[in-house]
This record gives C-alpha cells, sequence and structure tokens, in this order.
C-alpha cells in the first residue's frame, strides 16, 4: 500500500464514529458496533501500510503494555509484544509463577498494582467456562476504579487476547484475511462459512475460537453455517447474538450435526475441533470442588467421545465438495494434520499444504489487528494522530 | 500537579546538594544525607507530575536496567520496570534458573558479564541474614573496578530493591506517601508512628520492611515506636541508627513489647510480621551448612512461637484508640487479612477496607522513587536536566 | 575514541566490500568473505566508539529481535539483548517451555509466526552434532520464503549465537580482542596461537568453541596450533577450512597431541575443554532413538575417558614455556578453575586470576560484535547510516 492508499483509509475512518472506543477496552466483538469494527480493520490496514512504507507509528514514547497469560502461547505472545513495539510500548509479563501474589489477594489489588504506569494489559484466560471473561471484567472494573479514585494516573485499557467465551483478536484477523482474500468487505455477502468441529486426539479445546467466528462472521451478510457432531455445543448466548446479527446483517445463521452438509457449495471452511460446552462447565465445576480424580474421568471419557467421531476430518474428498472444489481453507494454528502432528487430525495433510500461504497470512494479520484496538483506545482522535504520523514521515528503520 | 508546580519543585531541587549521589548506589537510606533524601523525594514528585502533565522524561535514547530477584516479587518486579521505562531503559532479567553462571563463578565475574552495555541494576536478595546487602556491596565493588580496568565503559549503579537490612525503595515510598497525606514533610514533626509486629501464620517474613521504617521515619522529627512481641527484635545496628536519627532530627525513637501501648494516640500504624532476627541469623547458619532438617523444625518451631502473638493483630478496637481514633494505617502489601487471606492475620478486614485507597496511594509512589534514584544516579545535573525535558516538551503519548 | 577516530573507521568501511551482507544471516565465519569479517571488526569499534562518545546508534525506531536459547545462557542473553537494545530493537525471547508450539510443528511454521514484525532472529542451539547450524538454515529458508510469499513484510535475518559447528559471536570477539590487544590486525601475522583441549570434571561441552577459533584465526597470517588428546578429535570439515585459509594468509595450521608442543614459544593460548567429536555424533543418534540408557553409560564412559588427561591444564609451569613467558591466555568463560570452581580444572587459579582483566575485556566486545551482525545485516549502506549518525549526534544518554 503506497502513501496515496494510507491517506484513503485515513479518510474513510474519519466517516466512521469509534469515539466510545477511546478509554475503552476490547472484550467481546459483539460488544462494538459496525463501525467500530469497521474502523478496527482500517486502522489495522494502515498501521500495515504504514509499517510497508517504513513510517513509523510509535506514539508512545514511553509506557508498558502488561501481558498475562493463563495457558502456553506463541502465536498471540507474539502478536501481543509486537503490537506493543509498533506503537512504542514495552511489555511487561505478569508471570504468576514468579510473583508474589498472596493467596486471598483480590483481582483489585493486583489490578492496580501492576498498572501504575501500565498503558494496556491484555490478558488470556481460556480455560474455564464463566471465567476467563468474568476475571477480565473484574480487572477492567478495578483500574477504573484506581483511576477514579487518583490511584491510577492512567486508566490502562484491555485487551482480550482469548478467552472463555470469545476470541476477538483472532476472529478479527479471520476477518481481515477474509476481507482481503475476497477482495473487500462488500464481497462478502452471500458467501458461505462453515465453521465446522473436526476430530483432534486431544482434549478440551477452548470453544473460543468457533464462538468468535459465528459471533463475528454473522455480522456481514454471510452465510454462517456451524456445524458440530451432537454434544459438541457451543454456549447458546453466543448462538442467540450469531442469529440476531445474521438477520440484522441479511445474512443467515444455521447449524446442523453434518460436515458434508456444512462444506457442499462452501466458500470458506474452517474445520477445527473444540470441546463441548456442557463438559467444560462440568470440568469447570470438577476443578472448582478440587476433584481431581473426576476431572481425569471426564477427559477419558471424553477422548473416547470425541474417538466416535473420527469421521469429522478436512479430506480432500470433502474440499471437492465446495464451491467450485475451492473454498478457502481456514485456521488458527497449529492444526491437528493426519500423518504429521498425529495419526488422526483435523485436517488431511495436502488439504493444509495447499493453504498453508494462506494461513500464514491469516495469521499475519493478528499483530495489526491487536495494534488498532490498543491505537483506538489510547489514543483521543485516531484519524488525526494517524494524519500527524504519515505527516512526520519518520522511518522505522533509518 | 501543573507546569508551574513541576518548575517549583526544580527551584527547589536546585537548592540541594545531592551531587554526591552521581554515579552511586542507593543501598541503604541512612547513608544518605538529608539533602539526597530530599532530592529523590522532589525528582520523584517532578517526574510524577511530568506524567501526569504528559511530558516525556525519557532521558536515555537506549540501555540496559539489569534486574536480579532471588525472591518472588510483582510490586517490586512493576515498579523497576516502570521506572526504568520511563526514563528509556530496557528491563533484561538476570534469571538465575535460566543462567549459565558455573558453580563457583565468582561474583566479580557475573556482575562484569552482565554489565557491559547496563545502566542500572536492581537487586532483590533479602532471604538470608548478612547476605543480600553484602551481595549488592560486592557486585557494586565489582563493576567499579570493571569501569577503573577500562572492561565497562560506563559504571552502572545500583538501587537496593530490597535486601535483608533495608527496603529503601518501599520505606521512601512510604514517606513520600505521608508527605502527601499530611500536606509537606513541615507537617510530619511530632506526629506519632507505630512500626509494629503483627501475627501472621506464615514463617520468616524479611525484617527489612520494619527496619527499613524505623531507619527512615526517625529523620523527620517524628516519634517512632517500635513495637513487637519479645524476641521479635531487629538488627541492633539499625535501632542505634534509628535512635541516633530521631535525637538529630528532634524526634524520638522508643520500643515497647505492648501492641496497645504502640497504637495508643497514634498518628501513624505500620502493623506487619516479621520473623525473629535471631532466628533468621540461626536460619542463614543452617542454611549454610545445608542442614535442611534443622531448618524445618526451625520453622515449626517459629510457626508455634509465632501462634502464641496471634492478640497481635490490627482491629477495629485497637485503631479506636489511635489519635482520633483515625491514624493512618500503611502497608507494604500484600497483607495477611483476617478472614479473606488467611483464618487470622495482620489486620481485620474491615480496617484494611477502610485503608484500601490510601494503601494503592503508597504504592503507587514506588516506581516514582525508583525512578528518581535511577535519575539522580546517572544524571550528572539533574535539575538542569529535568529543566530541559520540561522545555522540550514532548509528549509521552502522542 | 574520539569523533576523529570514528570518522576514520567510518571512511575504511567505506573501501570495504559487504554489501551481499545487507538482508543476509551471519551463520559461519568462513562463509563470509575477509573484507565482510573485515566490516564486521569495522562497525563494532566505530558502534564502541559512539557509545563512549555518548552518540546514540539506535537505527531502529521500533522493532523485535527474537532470541531463541535452546542451552543455559548468560553471557550471550546479555551480549543479544545489549546489542538489539543499542540498535533500538527490543527483545522478544521465544521460551520453547512457555509456547504452544504443537507437536510435530514444521520449523517453517514457527519461524513463521513469530516473524511478523521481527528484524531480526538470534539463536543458540549446540547441542546436537549436526542439528543446530541446520535448525538455524531451515529458520532462514522459512523466513526467506515467507518474505517471498508476501507473508512477512521484512526477512528478519539470523544471528548464530552459538550451534554445533562454529561460535562466530564468541569467536569474533575473541579475534577483536586480539587485534586490539596486539595493536591491530597487521601484527597478528606469524604469531603462534595454541588452541588447546584442557580438562575439565564436566561433560559434553560444545566442540563450537575450538572450531569457531581454528576456523576464524586461520585467517589472519597466524601460526594456529590445534592441541587435544587423541580421542578428541574436532569436526573434519571445519580442519579442511582451517587449513584452507591459513595457506590462503600466509599462516599455518597443525595439529597436536601434546600440550607442552602447543604451549611452547606460543604467544596465545587458549586452553578449553571440549568433548570429542565422535563421542557427540553418537550421543546425537542416541539421543534421536531415545536411548537414554545409553546416554548414561555414553556420559559416563566420556567423563572416565577425560580423567585419563588431567595433565592437560593450564599451569604456571605451562604458561613459563609461553614466548617471553608471557602468552596472551584466553578463555570464552566461564572457565574451571583449578581449586576455585572445581577440585581440578582448565587453568590453575594465579594464572586464570592474572589474565582477569584481559578475559573481561574479551568479552565485552561481543556485544559490539552481535551488533555489528545485526548493523551489516539490516541497513543497507552501513557507512552512510554511521556517517548519518554521527552527524545528527543525538545522545544516548541525555
Amino acid at each position: 500500500m503506497d502513501r496515496i492508499g494510507i491517506e484513503e483509509l485515513i479518510r474513510e475512518l474519519s466517516t466512521l464514529d469509534y469515539q466510545k472506543m477511546y478509554n475503552n477496552d476490547f472484550l467481546l466483538t459483539w460488544e462494538k458496533s459496525n463501525d467500530e469494527i469497521a474502523a478496527t480493520f482500517t486502522v489495522a490496514e494502515i498501521l500495515r501500510g504504514m509499517r510497508e512504507q517504513n513510517i513509523s507509528s510509535r506514539v508512545f514514547d514511553s509506557g508498558l503494555g502488561v501481558s498475562l497469560f493463563r495457558d502456553n502461547s506463541t502465536r498471540t505472545r507474539f502478536s501481543f509484544t509486537s503490537a506493543c513495539n509498533l506503537l512504542g510500548l514495552e511489555v511487561q509479563d505478569l508471570d504468576e509463577g514468579k510473583s508474589q501474589i498472596a493467596h486471598g489477594e483480590t483481582v483489585r489489588e493486583t489490578a492496580n498494582m501492576i498498572s501504575f504506569m501500565a498503558d494496556v494489559i491484555g490478558i488470556r484466560d481460556d480455560m474455564y467456562i464463566g471465567k476467563g471473561n468474568t476475571y477480565m471484567r473484574n480487572v477492567a472494573a478495578s483500574v477504573q476504579a484506581g483511576h477514579d479514585e487518583g490511584v491510577l494516573e492512567q486508566r490502562p485499557t484491555l485487551v482480550n487476547l482469548q478467552c472463555d467465551i470469545d476470541h476477538p483478536t483472532q476472529s478479527m484477523a479471520d476477518m481481515l484475511h477474509l476481507i482481503n482474500y475476497f477482495g473487500g468487505v462488500e464481497n462478502l455477502a452471500g458467501k458461505k462459512i462453515a465453521m465446522s468441529w473436526a476430530y483432534s486426539p486431544s482434549y478440551g479445546k477452548p470453544l473460543s475460537v468457533p464462538q468468535g467466528v459465528i459471533g463475528l462472521m454473522t455480522r456481514f451478510g454471510m452465510d454462517v453455517l456451524l456445524a458440530h457432531p451432537k454434544g459438541y455445543e457451543v454456549m447458546g448466548d453466543v448462538e442467540e447474538v450469531a442469529a440476531r446479527q445474521a438477520a440484522e446483517s441479511g445474512g443467515s445463521f444455521s447449524k446442523t450435526n453434518s460436515m458434508a452438509e456444512a462444506f457442499a457449495g462452501a466458500d470458506i471452511v474452517y474445520p477445527k475441533s473444540w470441546a463441548p460446552f456442557a463438559a467444560m462447565e462440568q470440568r469447570t465445576e470438577l476443578y472448582g470442588n478440587g476433584d481431581f480424580d473426576s476431572i481425569k474421568s471426564l477427559e477419558q471419557e471424553l477422548l473416547a467421545q470425541n474417538k466416535n467421531h473420527m469421521d469429522w476430518t478436512c479430506t480432500e474428498e470433502l474440499m471437492a465438495t465446495t464451491h467450485n472444489g475451492s473454498a478457502l481453507y481456514m485456521h488458527c494454528l497449529p492444526a491437528d494434520i493426519t500423518g504429521v502432528s498425529c495419526e488422526h487430525g483435523e485436517v488431511e495433510a495436502s488439504v493444509f499444504d495447499r493453504y498453508r500461504v494462506p494461513q500464514y497470512k491469516e495469521a499475519s494479520y493478528k499483530p495489526y489487528i491487536i495494534a488498532a484496538m490498543i491505537f483506538l483506545s489510547k489514543m483521543k482522535n485516531s484519524a488525526d494522530v494517524l494524519q500527524k504520523l504519515l505527516a512526520e514521515n519518520r522511518s522505522r528503520v533509518l
């Protein structure tokens, strides 16, 4: 993208109503207006364009981005660091293993203690149903109170790096990939996307990816089909959101228990394993009771249950049934690839390989999406600031 | 604080004699002159004011702050990182678990190897009596020698992030809180502060907090009372410092074995658990001998001994006996709160809750105190540099 | 070094042919031309000079240096961070323990996922013969492909922070130390350097240091002697490189099984333990087969074999036989010092102590060598950029 393209996007941005994002968190995509979602994509594209043109988008001369990962992570960790660094923030990780968080210490206390100079907080907490998003809201309320009470000079804003409900940095990156792949958001109306469960030999993968996808992709007039074996339901609340949004956008949201039906004629397929919501709820309860023996048996049960559905896998045969036999294959990575990372997995190696480059591009949007979320939450008037950066034309690399 | 307030503080700073802080370490508050202590508070306030006014105080275009934590830490770690980042230094942690420090490797070698581009080194080493502060002095001597011998181009300065003797970044933050709470250092003379032991179900908490408090607060004309059960004595050397300073400042330093006596009429109370000095000395010796069985029995003994003093807890009843029933409650956090973080602890939940906001403010001074310590040790003329930063008026956030 | 000295070095640099280093990796010193090696030393000296003169060499306004350490490290980790920081890059460590790299995940995928905003990648992978350097080349090919395919906007360049074959950042720092110690590279021709095996009670030290030394020092007309007991051979390929380079440079490369012969009349001695190449190959194979019992027996065998050569140690007696009894003693650190870090080791304590300061200086070049490698690989015309930095004259520390 050249400077003229960037200027055009800044003009587009200035027509959108995104002021409420300032000093606000990004926790669930469906809490954001259409304009706010569009602004996020636009700022992400502008930041990408500026970096391509070697124009610095460093808006912080100093400042901290605090990260808290309650689950292993490579992609999201690197994306968050990249995003912070692009804007001038240094990342300080809250490694709960190395910290002195006392037994019984309130979220309010920890949140304030790490935030004296924090501009943004990114949290990944996706392991327990009912916990992750709630925790993020507690942190947000705590730093808001801290700011109101005069403890914190600035109010750090939160970015949800994956919770039990949504994975907005993933679904937004996925969506930006679709927008670019199909040559514009206007080309997505009427496209059929199959978000499908797929078999994996591992257990308990988070539901936030399928939920994030149906909770976002239904906004753009697409026909969104959620497919899974019986028993692998996702959260009902998110399905309601998806249905409502599909109706509003002129698209549709439907469900099926057949992978074949989902793939037939699809323009986009997203086959991915996840754990059943009901089982995850049960697991959270067992965990709360410290009943680790029952957790172990539950795991065995779920793995056995998975094995009943080994035919839910993305084969070349299935791919041939998609629109023109050439649906776009998507995955949040890492994928369980049959014969590569496991004996039987979510996808056949030849399908995965064929879509390797598009998948990497899909992933490449995440740092920019995160940077855009931070930018819009910390800059009072993002369009003006971007215009200023463009005018200053400071080199990122000398 | 507005620009005029900041300018006034810079003028105040320029009347103080703090030149010896340049290229020097901050290891014990009582090694610093009254002017140097005042300069540290003043620079901390100026840096806070500048940050509030969105004026960048980035004085390093590149540079490293090395941290070494030999004990878990959240608050101090985040404070050190925040301070370094505010001034433009990136933190590189010396994680001894991930390092290749050889068996028998000298402090001199490690200190030089990590310091080729280090501007500041922050160390927390508070676990063993006679060890932490000694280690810091060995590091300081090593980098001084390295600089003198031409190995190191710059001499990194040290900040004591807590040792066996003092916790200067804590006590200085505590003191700056008092100065602000009571509306100026001049209002502190004659105030009664009770540094009191309190019961905790955990074992072996460092002595550096009570020692740091009596070693600093006695400089300002206050009546400092140290209260603890028999057997919970702190280091005699620090008590001598406290007594001498109290005499010089027109205040007093006294001791009691009654919490009630300490609280009666106090303006400020600081109830906090710590381990007995004699037991900690014994533990250090056992550790040196690798006598882990005896360490275990000692721990059991000490926990049993603690249990004899469960009445040493900060209750509403005790708080009612303080000056106007409204003494300022202080804690370095995290506190052991009865019914919250433990069954019986240092403080009743209602007392803690009532003083939650002031405590968080107390903690909020630590990053600025550390930044001020670094600033004064690395800038040749701090007042001039601050004036220059103010004149440049570069935005911290665009 | 003053500004005039720096300007002279920049002029020198501009006479060298180093353009192929741009957008390229630094994996083995013998893949680089004499001009490229000279350019690396020159840029390192310039960067050191500029830092001494408090001139900022920050060429990145934002950017990431990714580090991957598959072995414990202090010196190299701090050197890499220091180098990145000096140029304006923030380090993000890829801690494979905390990452979500899937079983069977390809190098290609990981390499792309961490590189969306990476400018440089530093890797230490020295544990297994045939693995480390190969892994680095796979990463390099992956990010090159990622860049070619449009996934990565920039192509991060690699720095070999130690592999199974070479340790270029070490050998280049060693060499720059020699250049400075002997007053110029022109004074090294005809000097005798003894790279000698020495006894250590530990097992399996990497071969990359002796290989790196003979693979580099043979380029400068020196008489390079490799000494070790029978059975402690290094890689034949590297010996061939050494022989060829010695012939080209007018020096010599020879081997001996006598430490006494190696030291006799030497100007420089580098006594250091390493594992036998054949045994390390065997170990790699056993590891590949998961045959951990055989690995254990192999370790015991090797330790026993080491014990047959406890007389291979750098004594005062041996040092007295060197040129004028005053050869320069070198070590990559940490050393196994007799009576200090172990009962019997590589060197007598008095020898080590006498050469402590030169050794620390030796180590002090590593951050600048790494910075020079990064600089030359990321700047299109290094001489021009350095001239620009000098002209701008921005202070590193205000």
